[in-house]
Formats: structure tokens, C-alpha cells, sequence
């Protein structure tokens, strides 16, 4: 059964309350830590929600770049969100997220009214086992945000915790196929899929199958479907891939294809990942 | 023989001068001209000219995000460059640019120390016919900066000029190869680097093999080499690949991964593009 969306940590991490025009206050929430500070993705939806709630927003999320400037500290924070440009059928919004007057983190979004044209998907959707035929990965002692999905991966996903260090072969390829649903289970929308866009292992753990330190620098997701499409898919698990192109110089790029159980495309998102060897 | 960079126009089109601090003017310069206005790509190339001529830049850009709000006019603009926020290693980027007061571009820039690290390139470099070997594709009638790019198509180009309707068959996929220099040769630096991940045609252009209205609407940009790699590139042709994931509903993505002729990955760019049936 669903929880109501009013309480389910996901909207509780992500809840702004308007304090002034393009001002609001949000605050972390414990559901989602990471193991220093929040988890990315729910700062993702978090900085998606102000233009999304606020009250001269125009259509639907059509881009969305946060850029992960500087650590937030558990508690509260303040979201500036300027309407920089509206347009007939787009509005482009600029954000920033602040600290006590320091800038934490970046960010800007393109909203747009959609409409029926000419469609096809040029991506191929893999071949995978249904998620039920796969078991739960466990989640990590050190992250509560890990807690909040349910992933199963198909391929590409870490060593149990324990194994020797001595039995883990780098891979030839940091691609990851994974299953991935909120809990407790929630119907998918703009700040869920948002947030499960960051919701993948840094690829560099993946390539060399070892935890290394590193963390998300800027991220950007495209949503490929409208609000009337994301409430069609309603709670199931999404397919997502993600894989590198390229390490070097201490920083990865890593892109992300997020799929529903029937093989709609709902989002790309890519982002630059620093690392440390 | 290269022209000195003083005096090359993608030098002289994304000319900025301070103003005050954090403030720079610039122009649109006519050897970038598109059907209306200038040619995205380099309009993504002065965005990143205020960072990067800025007395406070910290290191070599990482990643480049432009948002192209509103049409640009012939003739001057101002940019709006400030320092969000500056840590050891990075330092992290938002413009604005204006005509008259009213936001047509917004954007954000990641700036980065880079170091030695463990590297590798996942993706593949695509076995491509050297550019000598293929024939200079014509530049467009309508479009100034076409003039100013040396393209040659491996596959997926456009069908010529004047080529009967019925003659033309959708393709299966979007994706070109072209080899790109600048026109006059000029040696390769983040500016052209910029301005070249813009460079293709919209993938709806390809795929269905007729050219419908069609405009960039965010383009963001990683660099995976830094300053002193893409020096020893010099003013060799670089190798484009493009494609789409999905086109739906009035937008479609695009992804490309610009090489150096020797198999190195300069950068990786996406955008979402607007179409019209």
C-alpha cells in the first residue's frame, strides 16, 4: 500500500515553505543522509520542488542542472528561485541554495508546456529479468538514504561488503543495470525520478570495484515525459543503466538512462563525478 | 598557416571587456550569424569567456551548462559572471546574459584544479575514414557560421540542397560522425571546444531527413581534457559523434562525444532540443 504522499519521507525531505517572493526554507532530513551531509539526489528534487511549487510555475520539468558547490551541514537551509524568463510555452529558473548567506549549492531549470508531435525512442530498453526474480541488494550501514530504495541490480553492482580485497578483479566496463524503487513504495513523479537519477554507485566503484572518495559535482536530467505520463507509470520499480565514458584527471563523467517496466524512456541525466585515487 | 587568435572571429565573437566586477560586454559578430540571431555554440563559447577570463578563475572549466532562454538580437549584451563559490580545488560559476535588461541566456560553469589520477576511456573511439579522405560538406546559405566550420560526414549528414522531398527516406537512427575544424584553422582551446559541441544539426533533421523548426533549449558541456592536453591537440580536425535517446512531445535529447584525431576524448555534450512536426 502507498503511503499518502504528505508523509512519506521522500515529500518530508524534500517540503519547502515559502517565506518571501522566490524565497523559501527547507531542511534535511535524517531518512535521507548521506554519510556526510544529505544524499544529492533529494537535494536534486529539493531544488526542482521551488519552481515546481511555486506560484507562477508554467508546465512541466523539462531540464534540471544542480551543481553541488559546497557540503551542506544537517538542518535548515533557504532556496532563491527567480522565474529568470517566461515564454509562451517555456520558463527558464535560476536556484540557489544557501546556508547562512553561504551558497551551497547551484542550479537552474527549464519548465515547458508539452504537446503530441512525431515520437520515437532511439535508445534500446535491455533485456533484463523482471525485478522479482532478483534479490534486494542491501543497504549500506553508513548511508540511511540507501535504506529509502529498494535496488536489485541485473549487473554492475558492488561486492558484498566483507569480501577480501584480494578476490576483487577491476571490470572491463563500469555499466550498471539496476531495478530501483522508492521505500516504502511511492507513486513516481518529478522529484522521485529527480532524485533516483542520482541514486547510482559513482562509476569509478563500479570499474574498479573498490570505494574510493568521490562525489557528484553537477548533474543534469532531462525528463522525457510529461506529469500525465509520470502518473500513468504509478508506483512500480524503474529500470535505470548508467555507465562512464571516460576517468581521468580526477573527475568521471557518468550517464544515466531511466526506463519504466514497459520500456517508456522517462529520463536521461548525466553528471561529472570527482574522484580520488 | 593559423590565424593568431586576436584576430580569428571566434576570438573577436566572444570578445568580452569588464565593465565593473562581474560585469562584462561583448557583440555578436556577423561571422557567426544564424537564420535569426547568433549560432548557439558560440554564444556557449563567450558564456564560458567570462569565467574564463575572469581575475578571479580558479583552474580549467570541468562543466558548462547554457540555457538559451530567449532570442538574442544583433548587437551588443552584457554578461553577468559571478563567483558562487570558490573552494581549494573547484570553483563553481553563474552567468547571465542580457540585452537591454531582459535575460535571454542563463547558465552555470564548474571550474577544477586537475591532477594525475588512475584514467581510462570507456567509450569507444569509432573506426572513421581520415577527414582528407572525405569530402567538405557545403556550408548553408542561410547560415553565416556554417562558414566558419570545415565539416565532413562519416555518416548521417543531410541530404544537398535541392534534393526532391520524395526522394528522401526517414533513417532508422540519428547518429552522425563528422570530422569539425574551425574555419580559418585555429588551435583547438575551451572556447572552440564549447562552440563545437553545438555544432550538429538536430538530430529530428537526421532521423526523419527534412529539416523542421528546431532550436537548442539547454546544452551543458564536461571537458575531459585540461588546458596543457588540449595545447598538444593543436589545430587538427576533431572527430563529432552525435545521436538521440528520444524525441516526444515537442523536445528530444542529443548526446556527443568530441575526439581528437588520435582516440582522446576532449568532452561530452547534451542537450534538449524544441521541435515542430
Amino acid at each position: 500500500m502507498n503511503q499518502t504522499q504528505d508523509t512519506h519521507p521522500l515529500d518530508l525531505a524534500t517540503r519547502l515553505t515559502p517565506t518571501a517572493p522566490n524565497r523559501f526554507e527547507g531542511a534535511t532530513h535524517p531518512a535521507y543522509g548521506n554519510m556526510v551531509g544529505p544524499f544529492g539526489g533529494i537535494i536534486a528534487a529539493t531544488m526542482l520542488n521551488a519552481p515546481l511549487t511555486h506560484a507562477e510555475r508554467l508546465g512541466d520539468p523539462l531540464a534540471l542542472t544542480v551543481n553541488y558547490a559546497g557540503p551542506i551541514a544537517d538542518g535548515g537551509f533557504e532556496i532563491a528561485a527567480m522565474p529568470s524568463r517566461t515564454n509562451r510555452s517555456t520558463q527558464h529558473w535560476t536556484m540557489t541554495l544557501s546556508q547562512n548567506d553561504t551558497v551551497a549549492i547551484t542550479g537552474s531549470a527549464v519548465f515547458a508546456k508539452r504537446r503530441e508531435t512525431w515520437t520515437a525512442t532511439e535508445a534500446g530498453f535491455p533485456e533484463v529479468p523482471a525485478p522479482e526474480t532478483i534479490q534486494r541488494t542491501a543497504p549500506g550501514d553508513r548511508n540511511a538514504w540507501t535504506h529509502r530504495y529498494d535496488m536489485r541490480f541485473v549487473l554492475g553492482g558492488m561486492p558484498a561488503p566483507g569480501t577480501a580485497a584480494q578476490a576483487l578483479e577491476p571490470r572491463e566496463d563500469s555499466l550498471s543495470w539496476v531495478w530501483i524503487r522508492d521505500l516504502p513504495v511511492r507513486p513516481l513523479d518529478f522529484l522521485s525520478l529527480a532524485s533516483i537519477c542520482d541514486a547510482f554507485f559513482p562509476r569509478v566503484y563500479v570499474r574498479r570495484q573498490q570505494f574510493v572518495p568521490a562525489s557528484t559535482v553537477s548533474m543534469t536530467v532531462y525528463f522525457h515525459v510529461d506529469a500525465d505520463q509520470l502518473a500513468a507509470h504509478g508506483d512500480q520499480a524503474v529500470l535505470g543503466t548508467a555507465r562512464a565514458s571516460h576517468f581521468g584527471k580526477g573527475y568521471h563523467d557518468q550517464a544515466v538512462e531511466i526506463w519504466s517496466r514497459d520500456g517508456v524512456m522517462l529520463a536521461t541525466s548525466h553528471q561529472v563525478v570527482y574522484y580520488k585515487d
